[in-house]
Parts: C-alpha cells; sequence; structure tokens
C-alpha cells in the first residue's frame, strides 16, 4: 500500500488537526482502522483503497461522548465535515459520496444500514477495534475516564441483578462488547473478530478466578 | 474463615465509610487483597489472620493520589488511622503494631521493609493485585482517568525512545508493572505472580499483533 501513503499522510494530518481526541478515540485508533480495513478488504478481495482510507481517518472527525444525546448524529456530523476536505485531495464525486455513506453507516447508534462493501469494511473494521486486547485497553480506560467501578462486588457478572454499564465497566462487556461480534458483516471480519472475542474470554475467565468466583456459561457463549 | 466473618464485616464497614475510593482502590480491592492474603497464608502455613484481615481492609484508608508529593506517606498515614479502630474492635498491643507495621510497609513508594511474615504477606498479597487479568483493568482503569494515551502510536514499545509513563500507559508495564512480580517475597505470591505476569505477556502480545506489530523479546522476560 505506499502507493498510498502520501495520501494517507494527509488524511492522518486533517484528523491530528481537527478531531477531539480521547483514549479510544486518538489517531492510533484511526491507524488501527485502516490497518484492519486493509485485511479485510484483502481478505474479501473487495473495496476502495482510496474510500476506506478517507473511511478510516475521517470516520471520527465528530466525536461526541458516549453519554451525550446527540450521540446518533455523531457519524453524519463527521460524513459531512469528511467530504469537505475530499475535494481538494482530488477525490472525485461518486468517491466522496462512497466515503460519506461509509462514514455514515459505520456507527453503532446511528443506525444506518450499510449499502457498499466499504461500508461494510469499514463498520467491520471499526468494531473490531472495540474487540481483542485493543478492546480490553479501550474499554477499562473510558471507563476509568467516566469513573465507573470495575464491577459489582457481590455480584460481579449479574447473576441476580440487572446489567448497569454505566456503573460497571464489567458490565459494559456483556451489554455491548461481547455481543459486537455477531453483527460482523464480512467473512474476514467474523474471523478476526472470533479471535478477538476468545481473547476477551479468556482474560474474563482469568479475571474471575482472580477475584474468587467462576465465569458463567452466560458470559462465554456470546 | 468463617469464624472471621463478623470482624471482616466490621472492616470493610470502616473502610467503607473512611477510604477515598477510586477504580483501582475499591471496597473489591480490599476484598482480593484479603483473598489473596488467605491463599498466601495457607502456602505459607503462616501468618496471624487477625493482622492480615486488619491489615487487608484498613492498609489503603489514606488514599494519596499517584502523582502527588505526599504518595510515600500515605502508607504511614492509613497505619495510624488503623490503629484508631482496632482497639474498639478488640485487638490487643501486639496485633495493633503488627498491624501497624504491615500496613506500614506494604507500600512500594514507602520503602519500609517488612519485618514480619504478616507484612510480607500483605505486601504480597497488595502486589499481585496489580498483576494478572484484574492488574490489566485497573492500570487501564486509572491511565483513562488520568487522561493517559494508551500508547505511543509510532513506537508502542519504546524500542527507541525513553518510556514515559505520565504519557503512555502501556509503557506504565515496562517501568513498574512487569517487574513488580520480581519483588514477590513469599514462594506461594511468587507462584501465583508468575501465573499472573504470563496472562499479561498474552495479553501483550494479542495487543501487539492487533495493532499490527512484533512485541519485542524485552517485554517478555521480565
Amino acid at each position: 500500500m505506499a502507493e498510498y501513503e502520501p495520501l494517507r499522510a494527509s488524511l492522518r494530518r486533517i484528523a491530528e488537526t481537527e478531531m477531539v481526541q480521547d483514549s479510544a478515540h486518538d489517531l492510533a485508533h484511526l491507524d488501527r482502522v485502516w490497518l484492519s480495513c486493509q485485511h479485510i478488504s484483502q481478505g474479501e478481495r473487495a473495496g476502495n483503497p482510496r474510500v476506506l482510507l478517507a473511511g478510516s481517518y475521517l470516520h471520527d472527525l465528530i466525536n461526541i461522548p458516549k453519554n451525550s444525546e446527540n450521540r446518533a448524529h455523531a457519524s453524519s456530523l463527521s460524513a459531512e465535515a469528511a467530504a469537505l476536505h475530499l475535494d481538494s485531495l482530488g477525490y472525485d464525486e461518486s468517491e466522496i459520496q462512497a466515503t460519506q455513506h461509509a462514514i455514515e453507516a459505520h456507527s453503532f447508534s446511528a443506525g444506518i444500514l450499510p449499502r457498499s462493501i466499504d461500508a461494510l469494511i469499514l463498520r467491520d473494521a471499526d468494531r473490531l477495534d472495540a474487540l481483542g486486547a485493543v478492546g480490553i485497553a479501550r474499554t477499562f480506560s473510558v471507563a476509568g475516564a467516566m469513573r465507573r467501578t470495575l464491577y459489582h462486588p457481590e455480584d460481579p457478572f449479574a447473576c441476580s441483578r440487572d446489567l448497569d454499564d454505566y456503573k460497571y465497566s464489567i458490565d459494559h462487556w456483556k451489554v455491548k462488547l461481547l455481543v459486537l461480534a455477531q453483527g460482523l458483516a464480512t467473512p474476514t471480519g467474523q474471523a478476526i473478530g472470533q479471535v478477538r472475542v476468545q481473547r476477551m474470554v479468556s482474560f474474563l475467565e482469568g479475571f474471575a478466578e482472580e477475584i474468587g468466583c467462576e465465569l458463567p456459561d452466560a458470559w462465554r457463549q456470546d
């Protein structure tokens, strides 16, 4: 992908200047999404590298906090903000539209159905970054910033209480992260996701042992 | 240990009321330290359960932030604060002194040498809680609360730069966490520590793969 390096550098500089970063949405996140887009694109023998590159680096231009009611609009606003840059980078109208759609449809909260292979690849790549070891690091980091407790001390895996991921970091795994892999669309994304979910379940097994309890089966099978 | 349950409940209530909690120093941390104290005590066939119980639940009564210059005094202040409660719980003078010493000497920053088996057990138990899956969860949670970046995007494992754990979460693993196991004093603590460090190295190997690089050997052998 050496031929795309100058374009990648330009897109990364735009993100560096304009994106409001946090520990889960920083330049390294964008680098990882681009890395996964390349893996999936190669695996599927599909996808437009210029669209995927712009989607990877500009999809989080507008970062709205998780607990804000405007969260669902972040991807549409990012798509608009991205389009303003693509013309000057030499993207033609159809590439700009394709990138805008991929950015709009990448988000979990927006609920927009991806209608192109590029949109499916970008969404899978972004979701994969919430899984595996990186996903573990990101979720605890975000939970720490939001002052959440790691787990309910008497009932860590919510055997006899409702899940509450506003209060407990580990609850967010069951509410969102462990089911995220089920929404992966491309076979290559699914294969990578399976490895990453397995990595998370192994982590949870160690975690359960260290806190002196058993990991319930319901946390293993998602 | 059912005979100690009423005493444990009383000590836990004191911590609940007086300890300033954060995501790494909460009641669940105290429960885990007590759990590890019991494992080590059983493994070593040594230790006074009353001293270990008081040490587990009162060792972090005074919690001074990691970046404060008074951090090194936290354990001495916690020991003093603990002593005020132990008399009314029926501890005799020698138990109070033994507990105070164990609390004083548990801390990494204080640099006080543990002179009793109880002090060694408590220190090992507290250090074990910084390792393994729980250690991973705690360190990213604290780093997130301190708004640290996960890793240096161009040189994640500091191959050609100085480590900077004020800036990068992952750097803290190399600066402190991975070497912590080397300071474990009891054979039982060392055996548990080995399992937990292995768990962290496995995590790092997955992490490295996901961000598209190799884990350097120097991060594997500590």
